[in-house]
């Protein structure tokens, strides 16, 4: 294979990035499809994007033999339905974080890509692929801090004041599914893939009251215990005032490595009446805007190349097994053992 | 009381501090007589001090009529007992933290202050008398950051390859005990005194294994969660390789502070083949240099001026009690209710 | 017209860097020609871009109807007459700065310009495109700093211990031709295209002794007056220890911007027994990495859609007007009057 | 010489945080007179230093044999009489800087301490005794960046709305020998004491016109050559937004090294809708409170212990003479050679 097909499938805001990223940026991608249910998005589509077939039906797209892979945008909830249908349709598939938000779909799509060992499937742990995250691991696997035996990773959004996210929240797995797998994944990632052994989680409401019907926090805290005395400490939050924060810190014996401990927009400072201040990065759209490329490149590789993307399924669904596992520590009131 | 005669009690390195700054830096104190089991410790307060009364005996210092107030600087085993005997004798009393590993002892003391009202007893949690934590209070306090929902403390030692702190660790009282207890103090400060409701507490032994046999760790991390769903998150570290490296973190709905981020020695920083760097603070002696002294002049000016130092005996005794119960979280790997 | 057909001429380091953006990165851009003497950069052009023609001889490719412009990477002294003949033959053209080292060179282009209005040239000052400055730019802009009056800028390069560039010196055009005009041309924006009216600079040789031949130097600095008063402080460096390190800062009278303060590499930062730290950006290519790309998309929004990029011959003529002023400042030992 | 009895002179802003050093703060030194015309401030003395005796009349404190040194803190145009009165007096002498704004009384100063041999004068140069600094300093001498060849040093006052300077612009002698002559000190000292050869400057007003009329500016750049090839470069300003910000960096062959970069009030961050940012020093009366205590202990340590300050008359004589060079090569319009 020189060149990857590809039929996009959800075209909100990240699929549009993504979409791009596969018509422009990545060579040895074409984007040959899209699909979405929603008119407005396949307009978007028709009129932003080179030219490609539309869809408003999955099953269509995945009916088009031309088509080698399938990008996948969607919510969460379809996602292992997707993804196991597009592997029986004999597609390649990379789909966004989380695989699923329950176990036993985590284990099903596993079991049916052991049936197609020749497709690949890929979680989108974009963070994974951002350059400073990648610095990072590649020092540490060089030994720059010693022996690394714990992290610490926060996920922390700014503070959505009309609280876009509580009416999100009945379907988003609460805070540790949807915003600390993220750092779940980095800790496992840059700590070698210890096997946990037990969680702890706190939480409270700061500033969103609506999330309490559901029984969300907009923050909380977790730390996992590994079985070699490893740990990690997490924090996620909604409620941010300067930005979206995402930090990530590695303790070894030789030294601490740390990424994005002041979440800068760019490199420019300013001294005014207020101080020496920088603006901060607003989003995770504008923090991991190169990453969401160089995922895209690195799936693509793998593809084309065989090179491997060093992420597998069962990466996704410990990310899953250990937030669920925070959730239940923080519902419980106590420690859960894995 | 115009000036305060004092008599300070133990002269090891941080002992010759607090005695310099009260023989040369204290408006209103006075340096009137030292006491030290040690001879070489009385031989260099003979060299160094202004001249002053010399006793080997913590009594005999005490039967002095003519000291006000007396400086401790011993053992943790043996505040509470020169505590009393010092209530006991009519002196005011400033004593290094914390003010017993035991909640017993702690109780003894309080019980022991309520029988001499008049007398001001203060324990030594010097990192409130810091320019930038008094800085960071008054900002907190005028609502700069919203309403704190959240204190992140940490508490981490350069490394000693000699393990000194090994040697010291079976009267330590442990990581939590030892170090956390300032960042105890500081979370409950920072949050306007709230009530503790569970604890729970991780940590491992990254480099000094021999801290295994009085079942201490190297690193640890603790939750405290208190009862109107504020939450503190601690880490105390034994092992940097950096330097002495204290921070503070305190997050609000509509900002978040932070003491000491990068713990800068000075103003200094070099470019070179190393990249841009800064050196760090070696230890906490030279992270409060200030603030010990600030402390001092605070202690001093309730004395004479009656200037309330905000700080109680049952701040010591809170900080004691959390301690332990985070000691008990680690031991028990399960949370502890308060 | 809705796609740009461009020949790109030149294929060294950033020739090739030019010409992936232009085969895979800039939408409305199609890379169909390229052309260097070099053959083994038309063999790298075969194998790494897409199917494109290959020239060895400018002429043949200026011959080729079916291309609207030329991509000029060329050594300096060709640019003038290269820039000349693309005009004659109704191309638009690119070419990398400085626009020349003559000045009558200079103005030759500006005249020929003058005889094909509809034609676009640009000179590449790829700062303007960098994302940190484009932000500072815009803040300055909108007010953020009040009334900007000074500048003060630097471009300073990483030693290289073999001293490519001493080598290269005798055709540079000397240390402020090579470096300054850069920062030449962001004072000018930044402020607003005040008029020079003398020139000050000094300049010496720390490490290649070399230079001394052609009458350089490896670090200099320069001092600009205005004619109302602004003024600009330059300084070029081939010596740095820590990496290439681009700073430019403007001083209004509300407040100041800094770009690039710390030339850290990426968002990692590591603590370890040298300090906290960070690496820097080795070169300008990794540091102005998206500024190329961002500058070709501009250019060709310019073409297709007609949106002007702000920057013309006149600018690229008055940068090498000042740099040729600052040299001979430095010669003369005093001030030049312009 | 055990103690040394201090006659202070002068007790403005400045005056009283020497006489508060001189009374509490050093070891050695004993403050026994206070001196100055205006009643308010012998009041202030009376009601907060320890009792000593009061003068309205410099000559009474002369006159009074039980003094051994004076310290200075008057305003420059008569630091030379009085100095040279002091040491006809038989008294040691400290002096704010500058020494004088004239070359004359520079050298008349000097030729009558040469009658006085065993008498030590010292201007105030305060910053070679910020721990910062004196870092910098001696990182350099350990050869920590190589051979030092350049300095760039910055003296930038926070604007004062009200422009009380600009009141004291007639007698100040100007902004670069008001502010600059601190980074040209400094500049000397850390390159080693090379020989001025060739001075530039240039300078605008930003703000302040009211300077025009005595010819002053209230932004200032300059350029300084030295006969082995070494470079200073200058800036002072009166008219900064964020704070007072001195900063000094000095670049040599193998590294660069830096004070003051970020002008940081304290250790303190804070994150909110401004951004990332930190507080600034307010004037220089904060950024150098350490450093006034160090100069003083400095002082008496020559004094008492005979250990070298490494400021000589001389240091403070080019100091003013570069500083005039500046004046002269701003109102030329060109170079002045030294």
């Amino acid at each position: 294979m020189n060149t990857v097909r590809f039929g996009i499938v959800g075209l909100g805001r990240l699929g549009r990035r993504h979409a791009g990223n596969l018509a422009w940026h990545v060579p040895g991608a074409r984007l040959v499809a899209a699909c979405s249910p929603v008119k407005e998005e396949r307009d978007w589509a028709q009129e932003h994007l080179p030219q490609l077939a539309l869809h408003a039906d999955y099953d269509e797209l995945l009916a088009d033999e031309s088509i080698d892979a399938v990008w996948l945008v969607t919510p969460t909830s379809l996602h292992a339905t997707q993804i196991i249908a597009a592997l029986r349709a004999g597609k390649h598939v990379f789909c966004e974080k989380p695989l699923s938000l329950d176990l036993a779909e985590c284990d099903a799509v596993i079991e049916e890509h052991a049936r197609h060992p020749h497709l690949h499937v890929m979680i989108g742990f974009v963070r994974r692929f951002d350059a400073s995250y990648r610095d990072a691991f590649d020092s540490v696997a060089a030994g720059a801090i010693g022996r690394p035996f714990m992290v610490r990773s926060q996920t922390c959004d700014k503070n959505d004041p009309e609280g876009f996210f509580v009416r999100f929240a009945p379907t988003s797995g609460g805070l540790f599914l949807d915003c600390s797998v993220h750092d779940i994944d980095l800790a496992r990632w840059l700590l070698g893939n210890p096997k946990p052994k037990r969680v702890y989680a706190s939480g409270t409401i700061a500033i969103h009251e609506g999330l309490r019907e559901c029984n969300d926090i907009d923050n909380g805290v977790g730390v996992v215990e590994f079985d070699d005395g490893r740990l990690a400490v997490f924090y996620a939050s909604r409620t941010m005032a300067h930005g979206h924060d995402t930090q990530t810190e590695v303790i070894g014996t030789a030294g601490a490595l740390s990424v994005g401990r002041n979440p800068r927009a760019n490199r420019v400072e300013i001294a005014d009446a207020h101080g020496v201040r920088n603006a901060c990065t607003p989003t995770f759209f504008e923090r991991f805007e190169d990453a969401f490329l160089r995922e895209a490149q690195a799936f693509v590789a793998a593809l084309v190349e065989g090179k491997p993307t060093g992420l597998t399924l069962e990466d996704a669904r410990e990310a899953t097994r250990i937030g669920i596992a925070m959730r239940e520590a923080y519902e419980a009131g106590g420690a859960v053992e894995l």
